[in-house]
């Protein structure tokens, strides 16, 4: 019964960081999860595509978890399903949207069979049962159809978790947050309120996606030539927007970029796009209706290098070329690590003549999460006795502590918690009792689990200092050096003195010969000796670290 | 005399581009150049420090060349000067700041004795001759003391140089842009306007630097620990603010980091910086006041790696550790590409506690240059026949387009050039004749050209795809290869499979054994082949394209 026992709760990922949301609750005899995301690589994190969560520690609770309770169809909340869900291999609970997107996802991944997916329509306020707990949606606004908050009643006590929201008041949809179901939940007692943060540095209120609309209103109105808008996939409510500004304009609408495709067919198939004026139309078709005519929408608004919006930029897209009557809509702002990219496309397009339209220039993008006053507006309703703010870096957690602060939270009622950190929950309060092994899994190409952290700081140093290979001979038949060592720079910033070289070659042939005189030795205690040799006659030589990669060739086999 | 002939004026960097500002204005018998900047690296160029204009095209004229006149002290405007001036010794004419950071540059590159510095003082209006151009400057305000513009009177006509400008009513220094000298060049008739675009996307106009010195009495007053500022080291009007703010509120300053202390020197010697209440303090004396008596003015406001503020961040500092009654604050905003460093710096300061304030939370930075407005101002002002913005981005320099069509320009007296074309200015217009050579050099390190682009694209490739480094040694002696070749994966994203590395060896053994049956061949050929064949298997098998490095190693002479 809610307030007797106590559950526990961790973050595997999604706190101190944003990406990745995937939070565990833990009773004595269950275990449910919320969301199932991915994360994206930092700027050291070179060829690395995607990073997923480390869920080694549900798999070994497996039997425990009764459901994967999903609250929205963005990646960072489902993107990991398709990668690790066969790890854990319990019932995901989604509203449709998610559903519908999740679905395509295990298909791709061969494992559409095997998932049990079970839809919940957030307006029928259900109660989904969970073991020793139980899950009700409540619907929020977010920048995406379907996106819905949980209350979850625990052991331990009710605790709410917002999802990513905002409280816009003019949703393109028409459906509003469910302030009544929120109102509900709290009047039952609130032990713990879990909420978004992550855009708590915008003061006052996000504006509603309907802004939005208005600029492509005015967009509309001036262009002349083709309109290119690049978005987000899953923003259905800004490409049902396009759609409508371009019914009014006479223009027809082509989705280009796979994702993109992909979604609007979901979005229209399970009714969350509606195209009553039928302006929708394919790439082939629309390439041939003059440039007046034709509004595409494209990926790539964070300059993703093989995204529409890049090979247009780049002058390799195989059908647009942008020319001086087009006007070009980035209709994002960039998330931090990837302004370089879409600066360089911005410069690229205006330098083939485009007019381009970014959110420096005009209100084409607002953001789904609520800023700083609409946080407090939850926190208010919700009126919980403990509130962890999650989906945010540190600065995040600490402002929306800040926030708690102000709103009359003494600091042991606010948790600001690290992925891992298991914090019990019950009548007594909230505290941390343990500490799980938490981690991150690096995904390049359809590799999972193929780079390490330890190949990660290689690559980095590669990059930013170069390499020295030194190869060596061994003749393991007289148990020396045959030839002379090769020393190989690759990437390094100097070239290598003659003198440095010949001293190194010489220097590395002696002290090797000294060991093998000794007797046989292994390849290891080679290497070994040749990356300290190396290391030290670089430093000394020319003041530089570089990776050092010795190869060890063994020739006694030739002449034995 | 103006107007009957023409000069020639060519951006050999700063344009396209922010950073490396370097323009030539060449007549028959003279030349001079305007600023002589250096530039950043952007991601993709591992590993360098710092990037510079190519100035071949100078040198090989460098007989012409009749000075060098600095706009200000930015390194994006005098930064090459310690590593390219002697390729052409010119004068170096500077209002009296930049002068004298020029001076101390100069002298710890060695240069000191070498150099000819003469400086102006902008407020005389001087004349100065230059064969047969005349240059007067003109006070601007700026992000630093000492700002100019230029008239440049040339054969081709009256050219106004804004230099990097804003309007800002109330400076720190009490010393505003000089309206009536830009009205007496407009008088004259300015065949040309090269004007700063960069904060064109900045609606309205810059706020002035005074709004920073209200946001720290607010924050002077609310901190009851140490406060630690991070800010430019060249904003000596931002470090003038901090000084006046904390004699008022009873604490000490205590500049941290070189370039800091350096710049605090030579600004106070110069009489550019004034401490009549004696707060400033060197960092051993500050250490042992107590907190709620000292600031620290720091570098690392962009998150430099080795600045004081990472490494008090990183907790590598030798001195400070924050705690949670201290105040940090992040006098500036990030420029594109240094995001992620610096929010990781502020998260790792919210984790040890200290109240973090940066440029989302409150009005802690100002820009240095004009907004869409002023920019507007100055064009109203100066009433050119032709104008062609500079320092920026193509996207500014489109932006300043639309802003001069706005005017009431034609376009073809708006100018977008890229660095290299030659623009030939008189009285019939603007044209391009001709386009030169440019480039750039880059530098890490202490060492100057040390790796070109070709590296970087290596350095690149390494860090995203990793390295196949394949050893073979040869015999020369018998012409076949001894032992088998060594493959070696470093950054590899997959582990090698065994029979795609056992089928390499046994192709590699006998091709190379094939052609060294042919007779001798040089290395370089033996290379060639084991790149290709490496490369076929590494696709074929792993569908992967790592960067390989072929070594050869020669082993005859061991046993001949």
């Amino acid at each position: 019964m809610p307030g007797e026992g106590t559950v526990r709760l961790t973050f595997l990922g999604g706190i101190n960081e944003v990406g990745k949301n995937i939070l565990a609750l833990e009773s004595d005899n269950d275990l449910i999860v919320v969301d199932f995301g991915l994360g994206f690589p930092d700027e050291t994190q070179h060829g690395v595509d995607v990073v997923l969560p480390d869920v080694a520690w549900l798999a070994e609770r497996r039997a425990k978890v009764r459901g994967i309770y999903i609250t929205h169809g963005h990646e960072d909340h489902i993107g990991a399903l398709p990668w690790l869900w066969a790890d854990v291999r319990a019932p995901i609970h989604a509203p449709p949207l998610a559903a519908g997107l999740i679905a395509g996802k295990m298909r791709e991944a061969g494992l559409g069979r095997e998932v049990d997916i079970r839809e919940f329509d957030p307006d029928s306020r259900p109660v989904l049962a969970a073991g020793d707990m139980t899950v009700e949606p409540f619907r929020v606004t977010h920048s995406i159809p379907d996106a819905v908050g949980f209350g979850i009643t625990t052991p331990g006590g009710l605790i709410v978790h917002t999802g990513d929201f905002k409280f816009d008041p003019t949703p393109v949809d028409g459906k509003p947050t469910d302030i009544a179901a929120i109102e509900a939940l709290s009047k039952r007692g609130v032990r713990l309120l879990i909420s978004d943060c992550v855009h708590i540095e915008t003061y006052g209120a996000t504006p509603s996606e309907r802004v939005v609309g208005a600029t492509y209103e005015d967009v509309f109105a001036a262009a002349s030539g083709r309109i290119i808008i690049a978005t987000f996939a899953s923003l259905i409510a800004r490409i049902q927007q396009v759609i409508d500004v371009a019914h009014r304009h006479g223009r027809r609408v082509a989705p280009l970029g796979r994702s993109l495709v992909t979604n609007v067919q979901i979005a229209q198939d399970l009714g969350y796009l509606h195209d009553p004026g039928g302006v929708l139309v394919d790439e082939r078709d629309a390439h041939r209706l003059p440039d007046n005519r034709i509004v595409y929408v494209v990926t790539g608004s964070q300059g993703e290098p093989m995204s529409v919006l890049s090979r247009i930029a780049n002058r390799t897209h195989h059908e647009i070329e942008v020319h001086n009557r087009d006007t070009v809509v980035i209709s994002a702002t960039p998330i931090p690590g990837n302004e370089t990219s879409v600066y360089r496309i911005i410069d690229q397009l205006f330098h083939q003549g485009a007019e381009v339209i970014y959110s420096s220039r005009a209100r084409v993008h607002v953001s789904g999460h609520a800023g700083r006053d609409e946080l407090r507006r939850m926190l208010d309703l919700v009126k919980p006795q403990h509130v962890a703010p999650t989906h945010g870096e540190y600065r995040h957690l600490s402002l929306y502590a800040d926030l708690a602060r102000e709103a009359g939270y003494r600091d042991d009622q606010i948790h600001l918690v690290v992925a891992g950190e298991v914090m019990e929950i019950g009548a007594d309060g909230v505290r941390i009792v343990d500490r799980i092994e938490t981690g991150r899994v690096f995904v390049e190409g359809r590799v999972l689990n193929a780079v390490d952290e330890a190949t990660l700081v290689e690559r980095d140093r590669m990059a930013n200092e170069g390499i020295i290979v030194v190869a060596v001979a061994i003749d393991r038949g007289m148990d020396e050096v045959a030839g002379d060592p090769v020393i190989a720079p690759m990437g390094l910033v100097i070239e290598l003195d003659d003198t440095v070289r010949s001293e190194m070659t010489i220097a590395l042939r002696e002290s090797l010969n000294r060991i093998l005189a000794r007797g046989p030795a292994e390849d290891a205690v080679l290497a070994q000796r040749v990356r300290s040799i190396a290391a030290s006659y670089m430093f000394r030589g020319h003041r530089r670290r570089p990776a050092i990669r010795p190869v060890i060739v063994d020739v006694s086999s030739s002449h034995g």
